[in-house]
């Protein structure tokens, strides 16, 4: 193996822990001061890294939010060939995933700011609904897989039933003051699906 | 009846215009430029009605809005005591119009705004949820009554299933670039509640 291709595989530890800095701080700032106020210069200033350094690994602001909620919010796997388990724990384990990642102070504050942006920027809205609907999916399939097999009656509606428990999740976020509790997952499993969860 | 009380009850119909107009307005404009650019004197001059005629009737843009809100966007009855019609019917009624009223130009974009400016200014955010919570209200209590009636499954948590059926239809305004459509409301309750509407 040369050099080259151990940076690859194994890249250095510092040059990581820099950018998770950046990353966590982007998202931090974008909260703060919504995505019109947020700057790399800003991140720069709050994170110590220099503005040139940010620029190397990142083209764009939106690059740079993008590759932070990719890699900061890591999806737990949902789908049947990666997780061969049931699909009413495939649902619940994506829908814990989902009001866990709400509780995270670097995450949570994203969602506000990227819903008003997506009015007026239309960069942000293709990267907000795709990276909303890339996630649904992987619900949408584990539901999916739940009616084929008899766990969740037949009168769920896949894209329907997604939109529905992800939405009630979104919604407490975004229209009260109470974030939706992980180990209420169950309950709205069984108010949604009918079937008896956790 | 004296004159004062006569204007009370009948409003002076250019007045009422004016009002409307000025309402309209203000939501737009606060759609347009978010909750922090927006302010009484920019609704004054995208309406053509003097600042001072605004100010003798909202004593600030949060009142302003607060109000355009609440008078552009009447909820229909959801309660028992002033609709005697069956629970399926009055939550069919109440999300038809959640999801008509992300139709309406000037009420959809109203919402991203107010979720931002929640995040930030308490006035904005406890007017935001009260908001959200009183209207939800007419919607739990529909479902509480249609799980006591057994037209709801026992499994129908009422709270849950409320923000469930709102999250879904809030969740596709500000999650996806498709609004959810007033026709798909009977797949919602088919597929939250388990039972046919429509």
């Amino acid at each position: 193996m040369s050099s080259l291709e151990r940076r690859h595989t194994h890249p250095d530890p510092r040059i990581e822990r820099t950018h998770e800095v950046v990353k966590r701080e982007a998202l931090e700032e974008l909260a703060a001061r919504g995505y019109g106020g947020f700057t790399i210069e800003s991140v720069a200033r709050r994170s110590g890294v220099a503005k040139s350094t940010i620029y190397r690994h990142w083209t764009s602001k939106l690059a740079l939010v993008a590759d932070a909620l990719e890699t900061l919010n890591v999806q737990p796997p949902g789908d049947a060939a990666h997780v061969p388990d049931a699909p009413l724990h495939r649902v619940e384990r994506l829908l814990r995933h989902l009001s866990g990642a709400f509780a995270d102070t670097a995450i949570t504050g994203c969602t506000p700011a990227l819903i008003e942006a997506a009015e007026h920027d239309p960069d942000v809205r293709a990267f907000h609904h795709t990276y909303a609907a890339t996630r649904r999916q992987s619900l949408v399939e584990a539901i999916a897989d739940g009616v084929a097999d008899g766990t969740f009656p037949a009168t769920v509606d896949r894209d329907t039933a997604a939109i529905a428990l992800a939405g009630a999740i979104v919604y407490c976020r975004v229209m009260t003051s109470t974030p939706f509790r992980p180990d209420d997952v169950p309950k709205l499993i069984e108010t949604v699906l009918g079937v008896t969860a956790g």
